[in-house]
């Protein structure tokens, strides 16, 4: 990719600090380990999202797709894995939502299909149209910036309520089988010694 | 909190950086929103994890808890959710795994109640044998520090094949009913349109 020198604003983050389209490249490169193209496109969603969430808000977020998109949520915003502010609900579709976290009102930012035409090395990429050796990763890059705002769409939402509700994890206990602590509402003994174990 | 000025590591990440106890406060404070106790530990954990598992090795990383723990993972590996280099196994226990992405196998490191009983606050804040405005958010933060080490145990083990896969999202296609692309695989209408969207 051709080096970056304009100081155009690629994303900002719910701070407030703004990122060129160069300085994200870094920061995806120590979070997520390389600057997947979702990722790249994911910055710019979770950017329109901000810009029309009211400021001061208290909001939580939906990613509808596992891939990618959670990342540039937890890079920008405070809505992450671990605090569960961040939803990931595998749709498979390429969308986010920001929400007010108590009356559920939200905006939904959108990779629209019908926009993202003009631009195919994009769809090559996403529709995989050209196997991935055949992609042409530079232009890739080059029709993202290029596109910036053009290939999303975006509306209001009404969140479910189930996504308000506050987790709880209740009573904590020793499992008797293998002594390690668990929720109690898990069962007698714990997930993993019911077989649930991710070893072998 | 008594302002720390120790320069002892509480943590590192996968690239060698080293945080004190006072520098990770304002990471997870970033990352998290606020440092969560299960956070402070997990930090810890991680480097257990990192100490032992050998240099230059491309490992994923599985958390066996959705609280606190992906975020520490996330904080100071490679591995998250985005990339899908970090698994959460929701089993309720507070372990997580660093393991060779090529053969499985792995260090796990796990909070041990064995191990707790000595720090009262620690085991106030964990089994929650205080309401939560009883208990003492200074105390506990002082023996977490003053614990260090010492409330984990450490096992290798070896990971299920089925996390050793690469994830495979098959043809992309555009709904018949919303016009948005999703997996093929998922039906000939997305899981939105299927009655799966998070919102009312």
């Amino acid at each position: 990719m051709k080096k970056q020198t304009d100081h155009t604003p690629w994303c900002r983050d719910h701070k407030g600090t703004v990122y060129t389209f160069e300085e994200y490249f870094d920061f995806m490169k120590d979070f997520h380990g390389y600057p997947a193209p979702g990722l790249i496109i994911g910055g710019r969603m979770v950017d329109i999202a901000l810009e029309r969430f009211p400021k001061g808000t208290l909001f939580d977020a939906i990613s509808e797709t596992s891939y990618c998109l959670p990342d540039a949520i937890q890079m920008l915003t405070l809505c992450t894995t671990g605090n569960a502010w961040l939803n990931v609900v595998d749709l498979g579709r390429f969308a986010l939502t920001l929400y007010d976290k108590h009356d559920g009102t939200g905006i939904r930012v959108f990779l629209d299909p019908g926009k993202m035409k003009p631009w195919q090395e994009i769809m090559n990429w996403f529709y995989k149209l050209k196997p991935k050796p055949e992609q042409d990763n530079q232009l890739l890059r080059e029709q993202i910036k290029a596109a910036g705002s053009d290939i999303f769409s975006v509306r209001e939402v009404q969140v479910a309520p189930r996504y308000l509700e506050k987790r709880s994890k209740g009573k904590t206990t020793d499992c008797p089988q293998c002594g390690e602590a668990f929720p109690s509402n898990h069962g007698t003994i714990c997930r993993g010694c019911q077989g649930d174990a991710p070893y072998s």
